[in-house]
Formats: structure tokens, C-alpha cells, sequence
């Protein structure tokens, strides 16, 4: 996979040479070319911004430096096959990035991302480029940032992860949140590893009971107790069709009732959280 | 503000050093400490994890070290007066990272952060710290990273904006997707500067007329438009007393409508996106 960076913060990508990326990457797994956008300025300021049309707070990204970044960035003739690039646009007015999502972009072969910093890029660059190729406006959370660039560190980790090979032993996708399978909208439990008891805490008996019903049963019913707790919207999302006879006496305790037409809804509010 | 970050992957912080949060470093806005988890081994491999009790794939990490990281760096002895310092953990399966969890974190004077990699902390770390100060576990957004570096990047940025005195003049709050006021839970729609048109794509005339009132129109009419095709779950969270009538009118015109209760719904698919 071929990933294309355009910034003013050319150094705040340098995690992209650490860890998981930069492992995929030292194994030729992952191309990265990051770019600085001020090369593409003709001022001696290297300016990018300008206020904005209609007034108001905040500077715009100007039209000029990106299209020129982005046309030199697309002439560079990487080969991307059959699907061909598409442009990644961090911004807190996307479209949520998901795990779903993850899996959908690391299907692709190239990936260009445009980090936006003030108010965000002239509308009429992402107008432009729509014409040319896919166009994903994404956004990592409900939170403002100063600028795009740690959105495209996440979403690179999330995407390189699941590229074939690039996971080592350690690590796994079976059982994470967001996984789809059984635990499909279900947070993860609790973990534990020796020894037994640290500082007066002990491990849960289950899980050296060495019965792998019990210790299965006992991390499903963990993790619709956390997922009750920190994310219900997830718990309303689920399949009741998913739902076993214990899993629905888990969340009757939990305080969570069936609807008529089978959805779990939250009954009483604050219990066993 | 002082902020702690204890982690496997030093160099991952870099960024720390980059931008807003670098230039509050220099001013003396935020006092940064990494730290490298595994100076607090003590083997020869410097080992961080063990196989969780269970059975199952992955490692977890282990308490020993954490403990004896939290230990050292609390007893560093900042003064964080009355409010004290909180602990701030990012996992896939925490409560959602928002833009008012942004805003409850910067009031505080120290945050210590624990990114962990693998399957996770053993639990007993969180259990143990809960008992000595608050413990915040996070999730910056549904996907699953390779570990919470990235997060802590993320997360401090997003409250390191708010602190009195970072934010320069190129850059603004009022107008901010998920900020409080009129634009809540509205997102931004799109922004222009010079020049006026740019290969064949003109900016929208309203922006040059003059006219505030029109342009502050435009711009709301815009931002219930991106927000309709976007977050059709952040109009439905919209507090519809907060809409005047010409925003009824675009709500309708995107195929929204009251409900009894006067909550918006999505009455028709695909209008208008």
C-alpha cells in the first residue's frame, strides 16, 4: 500500500517511522511519502492561508498550494490498479471513521491524505479532486483538533493493521472491540496476566479454573457489563437474535429490557454499573 | 498544566514537540514528561507483558511495571493543588473522548497518561489507582489502534487548545464544529478564500455580497446540510427549540420532520445530500 502525506507539519508524522507502521514499512508493506505543502508556495512567505470569503474568525487553506501538491503528488504515476487512489480529508465535519471503514480503506491501494490545519481547505479543492477519484471527508471523534495530522496518524495505524501480514503474534484482531463476530458491538472485559494477587488483588477465580465454557461465559457476561456501562448506545445497536438465554438474564440484571419488537432497551438507570 | 505519558514507545510523543502543543511547551504552558515503561523492568528482556490468565491470543501487559511507573511519577511531587492529578487511559473499550470531556480534562492540572499496547493493562492497575485518584478510561473513537500513543497525541491536543493563552489569532473556537452557542451539534460546512474562482469553480455569491444577516443564513442552511448527510444523528440530538423558522424550512426542504414531540426525524432517504 502506497500512503502520500501533504502537511505544513512535515515532522509530526515521524511516528509513521515507529512501531507497527514503521515496522510495515522497513518490510516494504507500506510506501510512505510525506510531503511538506509549502514547497508548492511561490511567495517568499510561503503562505497557504488567507482570510476567509464572508468574513469571520480563522484562515482558510487557499486552493493554490493544494491543487498544485496534489497534481504533482498524482503525476508521480504510482500504479494503483484497478481501484486507483483515493484522497483522505481529516475534518470534525465528516463522515465518522469506523472500524468498518478501516477495513474498507485498507483495501485499497493508495492513499493520499491532505491534513488540514485553521479553519480547514478551500471547499473547491475537495470539489476538484471529487471529479478525479474517490474523496473520503473523515472524521475521528466528536472533539476539535488543532490541525489534521494526528487524525492521519490514527487513521493509519487503524488501516495498517489490518494489511495482511503486518499484525505480529503479539497482537490479534479476534477478540477486539469492534471486531465482527460474537462480541460484534461488545467492548472488551478485563484482562489479567501474573502473577495471581498485586497489592491485595487478586485474579478472578474463573479464570484458573481451567473450564473454557465457564472463563467464555465469564468474558461475555464482562463485556455487556462494560459496554452497559461506558457505551449503551452499542448495546442498542446489537442483534437480540445474537442473544442467548444467559446473555439476556445478564442484561436483565444489568438493567436492560426487551422492547416488542426484540431490541434491548436501558430499564433503570445507574444499576451495577 | 503538567502531563505525564508513560509508554513502550518514547519516540511515538515526538509530536509533543510539534506545533500548538510545542509552542505551549516553550512558553511554559505545559510541562511535558515521557517516560520509557520499561525503565521500570527489571529482566534482562525488559519485559512489559505475560499471556493472560484464560488463555486466549495476545499479551497483556503486566502490573508490576505500571505500578511501579505510577508510583515514581506521583511521587515526583507536583503540586497539582486542590483538584490533584487524574489518570487518563485510552482503550477501545472506554467512555467516548468528546469535545466536553476535551473541556473537563483541560480544567485540570495534571493528567497522567497510560497508552498501553497488546490486549491491553492487566485490570488490577486501573483497580489499584481508582482507589488514589480519578481514573479516566477513554475511547478517542470506534476503530481499534495498534496501541494509545496515537490517542494520548490526540487527546492532548484537543485540550491543549483550550488552555488559556495557546490558541494564536489564525485560529479560532466560535465557530468550531461541537462548540457550545448556535452551532451546536451542527458541523461547519464549507469555507472559501481567494482568489475568486479557481479552475472553473467560482465561490458562492452570497460570501461577497455584503450582506451579513444573508451570509450568516448561508452559512447555518450549510451547516444543517452537512450535518443532515454527515450526522443525521446530530440533528436528531438537536435541541429543536434552538430552531428558528427558516431552519425548519432547511430541515424540511433535506427531508427532515417534527415529530409530536418536536424532535426532528429523517422523514425521507437520500434528499438533498
Amino acid at each position: 500500500m502506497r500512503l502520500d502525506v501533504v502537511t505544513i507539519f512535515p515532522e509530526y508524522l515521524e511516528p509513521l517511522n515507529v512501531s507497527l507502521v514503521g515496522k510495515a514499512r522497513a518490510r516494504g508493506q507500506l510506501d510512505v511519502h510525506v510531503h511538506d505543502l509549502r514547497q508548492w508556495t511561490h511567495d517568499r512567505h510561503n503562505t497557504v492561508d488567507d482570510t476567509p470569503y464572508g468574513g469571520g474568525p480563522g484562515m482558510v487553506m487557499k486552493t493554490g498550494p493544494w491543487g498544485e501538491a496534489l497534481d504533482q503528488t498524482l503525476a508521480d504515476g504510482y500504479d494503483a490498479g484497478a481501484h486507483g487512489p483515493v484522497l483522505v480529508v481529516p475534518t470534525p465535519s465528516g463522515r465518522p471513521f469506523t472500524q468498518e471503514l478501516a477495513v474498507e480503506l485498507s483495501e485499497r491501494p493508495w492513499l493520499i491524505f491532505t491534513p488540514a490545519r485553521y479553519e480547514g481547505i478551500d471547499r473547491r479543492v475537495m470539489d476538484e479532486y471529487a471529479t478525479r477519484m474517490p474523496v473520503y471527508e473523515v472524521s475521528i471523534g466528536d472533539y476539535v483538533l488543532a490541525g489534521g495530522e494526528a487524525a492521519v496518524l490514527v487513521i493509519t495505524e487503524a488501516v495498517a493493521r489490518l494489511l495482511p501480514g503486518v499484525l505480529g503474534n503479539a497482537e490479534s484482531h479476534r477478540d477486539d472491540s469492534f471486531a465482527p463476530g460474537a462480541m460484534a458491538n461488545l467492548l472488551e472485559g478485563p484482562v489479567y496476566t501474573k502473577p495471581p494477587e498485586w497489592r491485595g488483588h487478586a485474579i478472578p477465580d474463573v479464570l484458573v479454573s481451567g473450564h473454557h465454557g465457564k472463563i467464555a461465559r465469564w468474558r461475555r457476561d464482562e463485556a455487556f457489563r462494560r459496554t452497559a456501562a461506558h457505551r449503551p448506545d452499542l448495546i442498542e445497536r446489537c442483534d437480540p437474535a445474537a442473544f442467548d438465554k444467559k446473555d439476556r438474564e445478564t442484561l436483565s440484571i444489568l438493567g436492560w429490557a426487551p422492547e416488542p419488537g426484540g431490541r434491548f432497551w436501558r430499564r433503570v438507570e445507574g444499576v451495577e454499573e
